[in-house]
């Protein structure tokens, strides 16, 4: 008993540890990324900006490839724990609601010790590099995929509370949503001038609109 | 008097002939930077693209920067039309209809020849390429504040119609709207399976919730 918790232990003190340095060499690869775009940064300004060996470095990530990859996925679980936290309460808080809170925390959390702009500036070049990097194609389809299904389910949520037309897809109004977060963070990006306020003032005015034609 | 009327449509003549030349190189730039990326895209590929003369190519742009300038400017023109067009309309429609009219004419016509995925593709190009070009910031910045301007315009005519809540401010709302349109071009490039229809009905959806907690 003594002997398998000792053992128990210094495993989860050494997984700690190998999650706490592969944290590390991300954040670093974040900034430098943000600071200086993907194709300018090289393996060595990591290395020097987690003050990590090579072989330190190496170890986790073999390619600057991988490291993208990486921060992408870190990106979607912190965006997924998000909406899950913010999702689960009954009935589903709205949209704009919804979006704030995500947006609010991702934006600021999702790079320890950057400004809110080097997340946004990270994803859109993310995008670009997705274009022609079949390996992060994958890890953003899957992403998003897991994102829609959790806007799906919270749409299917809204309807059983009464609280929107019942002949919605699910799936139109979870990538309608999700787009308006897209165009959001590439707001950011390129203007830094944007609140997350803001989005919410427009999505409740969005909610707000009656069609005259409509009967 | 006939004199003066002769050099008046040679001058004509001219100006079409320059218009014309210009267009076939920004068509053929929008390709390849569609198909390889800027980065991998030489100025030697797009004379070959064009089928020009590097004299004929350099005398409208002299770089590679010019030409990413004079597409994205061009773009713009081309959506800012279609917003004009589409907008005209007393009471004006409503965002999913004016979205949709307009998304669907600048994906498809804004690169001849070329499909959907193409015009998406560049534009996420573009974004990127801002975040360390200052000339095509300027261009960027100054382009979306056009459009924000005609969208705010456009949420002050839903106002007066009595189409949507009167407190909202209508920068966030044009803000809102932008950033939907720019997050489905996103996905188009990314992903390349989004249907126009179907931001159409997730607007729509979003338009028909209501909250549950407000009076």
């Amino acid at each position: 008993m003594n002997v398998r918790f000792t053992v128990g232990a210094m495993a989860r003190v050494s997984q700690a540890h190998l999650d706490a340095r592969r944290r590390q060499i991300i954040e670093a690869a974040s900034r430098c990324f943000a600071r200086n775009g993907f194709h300018a940064t090289s393996m060595q300004d990591v290395l020097r900006e987690a003050e990590l060996s090579a072989g330190a470095v190496y170890r986790y990530f073999p390619s600057k490839d991988a490291l993208v990859a990486a921060i992408a996925e870190r990106a979607f679980a912190a965006i997924r724990a998000a909406y899950e936290d913010a999702a689960s309460a009954t009935p589903p808080p709205m949209p704009d609601e919804l979006l704030g809170r995500v947006l609010g925390r991702v934006l600021v959390d999702t790079v320890p010790g950057a400004d809110a702009g080097t997340f946004a500036r990270l994803v859109v070049q993310v995008w670009t590099e997705t274009l022609r990097n079949d390996l992060l194609g994958d890890t953003l389809r899957e992403g998003y995929g897991a994102m829609r299904r959790v806007w799906a389910d919270l749409v299917r949520a809204y309807r059983e509370a009464g609280m929107l037309d019942s002949d919605v897809d699910p799936d139109d109004m979870a990538r309608t949503l999700i787009a308006a977060a897209q165009g959001f963070i590439a707001q950011q990006a390129l203007f830094g001038d944007v609140r997350v306020e803001g989005l919410q003032a427009g999505l409740r005015g969005l909610m707000s609109m009656r069609d005259p034609q409509a009967g």
